[in-house]
This record gives C-alpha cells, structure tokens and sequence, in this order.
C-alpha cells in the first residue's frame, strides 16, 4: 500500500508500558484527559461507557485488551488458557453489538491465539499492533482515495466523528477531508451535532480546529435546509458495520442525511476499513442496532433536560440503504453505486 | 364558529392586572415561573430573549404590549399619542422577523389605534383580549378539524413546541393532538427534542405528560430511522409563516422531517391560524429567516459543548415548499395539497 506523507494527528488508543492508554473521549473537549487500563474487564468497561469509541477504535483497544488478558490468563494457567481467554473474548464482545470491526479484531486474535507457541504475550502483541497499524494505513490511503474524488472549492458535511479520536489516529470520513484540506480541495467543512453524545460538536469541531481547518457547527435538523439553501457538495461519514449488499449502519442521523443527500442532488460517500464490512449479513435488516439508555437524550452532563419521568427513545445507529450511498471508500478500493456484486469483488481483490 | 368541549390547558401569556404575564419558557421543565411587564420594552425584550415564543403566542404578547404602550403614550402627551407610539410598534416589530402573526398582530392594534377616541385603554385591550380569545377558539376549532383527519391508534411526530405555551391556550398541532388523543385515535406520540433550543426536550414533553398523552422522545437525527423502521402515520407541525403559494416557514428542522415523510409515505399535516397566512409573500424563498446566536448551538442548557472558538451556523427556521405538505390545517379550512389558489380561496371564505 502506498502511502503519502500526512501530518501526524492526536491518538486515542495507545499500547504503552504494557497497557491501554485511552483518551477518555467523554470529556472533551473541555477536558484532554487519560484513562490507563491494565486489565481486560477495565477496557471493556472503558469500550461499554464510550470512553473509547468510533468503529475501528473500538476494534483496536478490543485488540489491545486480548494481550491483557493472554497475559493473566497465560500466568494463571499455562495448561488452560487458551480455554480460559474465551471468557474474555466473551466479554468483550458483548461490549457494543453493532460496529463490527470489534467482532472482526476479536476473531483475528483468536486466529493467533490457536497457534501462538509458549508465552504468548510478545506474538498477541505484534497482532494488535499491526491490526492499529495496518488501520492507520488504511486511513492514509482512504483519505488520498476519498480527496480524489472531490472537486476544489468542495463544501462538505460530516456527521459523528471520524477522526484520530475514532481509528487508529487518522481517520475515515475525517481522514478524507484532512487529505482533500491538505490537497487544497475544501472550501469549508459543516459538521453537525450528532445528538444525544455530541461527536460532532464535541470532537470533530475540537480535531477540525486543532489542524486549522474551516468547520462550522449545525444542528442535526439544520442539515437539509443547509442543502436547500447553501452550496454544499458532499456528504462524507463512516460506517459501523457494512452489509454484504451495501446497506450499511452507522450513527444515528446518518440515513435522514442520506435521504436529504439524495433529495438535493448532494452526493453521499461512505469510508471505513475492509474491517467494517460484513460479509456474513446480507442485507442492512439483519445488522443488530444498540439500544443505549434514555438518559442520553433525556439529559446532558447529568443535567436534566426533559420533563420529569419523560420517555426516550434512543436507537445509537440507522441504517442508510446502499440505493443512497454514491461511492464506498475501503483501503481495498472505491466503489460506485455498491451493490453485492461489487462489495464482494472489492473483498476478494488483494489490498490495495 | 363551533367549539366542542376542551379540557383546560396552561397558558403561557395573560392579562392580569393591568400587565402582561409571562410563564418563563427558557426555565421550563425545571421550575415553573412567571414574569411580568409592565411597560412595552420589557415586553419586547421577552419576545427577543424566548422568554414568550411561539407565532401566535408572540402575537398575543404584542398586542397587549400595544396597550401598554399605548397607556404610557396617551398620558404624556394625548395630542401626539398615535404619532408617539409608533415607536413602540417598531420596537415590537423588530423582535423577530420569521413569524408573521406579530406583524399581523400589530396591524391589527394601528387599526384599532386609528380610529379609538379619547383615552384608549380600553378599546385596545378590548382588542387586544380579541386576539387571545380568537387564537384560542382557533385552536379548538383546527384542534377537531385536524383530529376528523386521523385514524384509530394513530401514531405521529411532531416537533418543537406548539401547544397551550405557544399559542392563545390550547395548540396548533399540539391541538390537533390533544383533541384526538381526547377522540381516542392517538396510540402514541414522538416529540423531536428540537435542537437547538430543544421546545421539544423541554416544553413538548412537559405539556402532554401534564394531561398523560404518551409521548417518547427522540434526537432530530432519529426520525428519519423512526419513519423506516416503526410505524409512523402522520408528521404533525405548527408553521410561523404561509406564503401564498402554500409554502411555509416553521421551526428549523422541520423541513428535514417533510422530506423524510414523504420518501416514506407519512403523511405531513401543518397545523396554524389564518394570522400566519401571508398573502404578501409569493413563495417561501422570500421569507426572511431568523439567524439566531451561534452560542445556542455551541451550547445545550448553558453548558459549552463544542469546542472552544468554535462557529457555529443557527437558522431558527426553514422553509419546507407547499408540495411536501399533504394538509394545512387553519380555522379558515382544510386544505389538502396547498397551492396558490387553494390558499387564496381559503383565505376569501368566511371564518367557519
């Protein structure tokens, strides 16, 4: 894979000094503050609480918390471990239901798992750096992938957040406009809010303006009176888990912009790693969609905003049909109009 | 004008006492608190600051600050009084510029101002009590014709507020609600939280809880997921301004709604008084609409969200055209697929 030079951008996953260190994304962005996790029920608890969160983010620290848990499990019981880590597979993979990159680090790593020889802490290791790794890379070339694709002077709207703080630590959708800012084709950025959890007001206007680049704010429900009345070329998000058909599930807001997208002429760009797409799900009907708790939307920072003993409803992901995606960016290749035919190919083509 | 029988709801404008009283809609649901002016500047001041909203309820807030205004002028100088208070009916003016009931409203005052004798408390608080008592009978009159147009266990959504704290006591889509939810054909109502101001979070929640209409409440983002995914019939909003044409100005973010609605077959009814018909304006893209404080979108309930320095792009309205509305609702009539004619008719007919 060929990659350009890309300025280096904050992390939010970090293996050091033998554990996870994690920027606790709950926080910002008023405070930059860091969590340490130095067991495997404290990086799935870190994955259910979204200190950590963003699809291949979530892959990486689940990566991570396997060489923690081969390390106890391996300590307690060099006879049995292998038996004994299925409970933190276990775990670990009822942290979120819907991203899949978390179920796909998980599978890679029981892969390694099966034939690692002896200790295995340094090869389980070398597997989970090269899972944030290769995400990295894959980043770069989505982003150089993606700028292509845009026009000078391009107006784009993003949703949720997509950067370093969501990947490996450059980005998906934010990776592609960071390469198109950088190859001077973005007039402007629009990022809307993404209630209840704020992605966008909270991370994506922090990651924006720490690099210089133009972002402005919108309420979710602002976004198709913008592409009514405003010039905007593109809309450019992730995707949480990528259907066999196309169909995909990402953040909750995603399909309303998907349906508006299509309404107004704007096109729609999808990007995320191979390791978002599942195979295994035909269509977006069948991807589990994670019911979060009403207080998310009922309050905010533990203030109430809603009436007393009101009812929420609080789906965290939508699905957008791939008859509204323009074109999916993966690291193994861009594809137009996705159907299942071209998904499937993209998959079996080596990596780019 | 027949009026069936109607439960009493709160009201969030009144007369009392020779001023106006106010129930502070920015401090809802936490407390429940009243405010009172007694001059026409702290009446527009409340009118600029959200303390009253809402197009037919700011109306109502104008024409008894008229009064106001018009006591004040009359006794320093009964020869120049109608010259005098045309500065206070400019100051009212300037406010708010989207909905078109204050202007209205006011017109309705300089008429009465015109041809009053002597002192003329009185008459324009006779005046004025008109236009609260014909908002309200209003109310209840499209409260049955909209609810007529339902069927059983109907489920709808609607957005901000538009209820007793927005109107003359009782609602316009939240009175289309409230009169079929008493006619037994409502099974459950979604309220858009209706960010940035969050009428819906706050105010929506608040109103139906207090008479026990179920009601669940949803971010923005989620409706167009809710349209896809549960069974939704009708999208029921309020609108602060018609053009002649049938297009409509209303609460940023319902525009969104209209388009999702219509690419999932719900059907969109918009629920207002004849005073917000602006015979004046062609079409929706001549309405002027509001740009409010970006520090409402940087900010939910007064805590920073985004990030510091951030821009942040606020319209408070959007206009959705007249061929994304199924109904509009007035106490004029019903008018199904609103045009330029249609709307014309059904303003030269006598009120019902």
């Amino acid at each position: 894979m060929q990659v350009s030079a890309h300025y280096d951008t904050i992390r939010a996953v970090e293996w050091i000094g033998g554990g996870i260190k994690l920027l606790d994304q709950r926080l910002l962005p008023a405070r930059c503050e860091y969590v340490e996790c130095g067991d495997v029920a404290s990086a799935a608890q870190a994955i259910v609480t979204m200190t950590v969160r963003g699809a291949p983010a979530i892959g990486i620290c689940a990566a991570y918390a396997v060489v923690l848990a081969a390390h106890t499990r391996y300590k307690a019981s060099p006879d049995t471990w292998r038996q004994d880590i299925e409970a933190d597979l276990k775990l670990l993979a009822q942290t979120r239901p819907t991203a899949v990159n978390l179920f796909w680090a998980l599978t890679r790593m029981r892969q390694k798992i099966a034939v690692t020889q002896g200790q295995p802490d340094a090869e389980l290791l070398a597997e989970a750096q090269a899972i944030h790794a290769e995400d990295l890379a894959a980043n770069y070339y989505m982003g150089d992938q993606g700028a292509a694709l845009l026009e000078p002077d391009s107006k784009v709207l993003t949703h949720c957040n997509t950067g370093s703080l969501a990947t490996g630590g450059y980005g998906t959708a934010l990776g592609v406009i960071r390469s198109a800012y950088a190859a001077g084709k973005i007039a402007h950025v629009y990022a809307g809010e993404t209630r209840p959890w704020l992605q966008g007001a909270r991370l994506t206007t922090w990651e924006l303006m720490r690099e210089g680049i133009p972002v402005t704010l919108i309420a979710d429900g602002a976004a198709a009176h913008l592409m009514s009345t405003g010039t905007l070329h593109w809309v450019i998000v992730g995707a949480d888990r990528i259907a066999a058909n196309g169909d995909m599930a990402n953040k909750i807001g995603t399909y309303s912009l998907a349906v508006s997208a299509r309404y107004h002429g704007v096109k729609f760009m999808a990007v995320a790693p191979s390791s978002s797409v599942d195979l295994g799900i035909g269509s977006g009907q069948d991807i589990v969609i994670e019911m979060r708790a009403p207080e998310e939307v009922l309050s905010l920072n533990g203030q109430t905003i809603a009436a007393s003993g009101a009812q929420a409803w609080n789906p965290a992901f939508d699905v957008t049909p791939a008859g509204l995606i323009d074109v999916l960016v993966t690291e193994k290749g861009v594809v137009t109009q996705p159907n299942a035919e071209k998904i499937a190919s993209m998959m079996h083509s080596s990596s780019a």
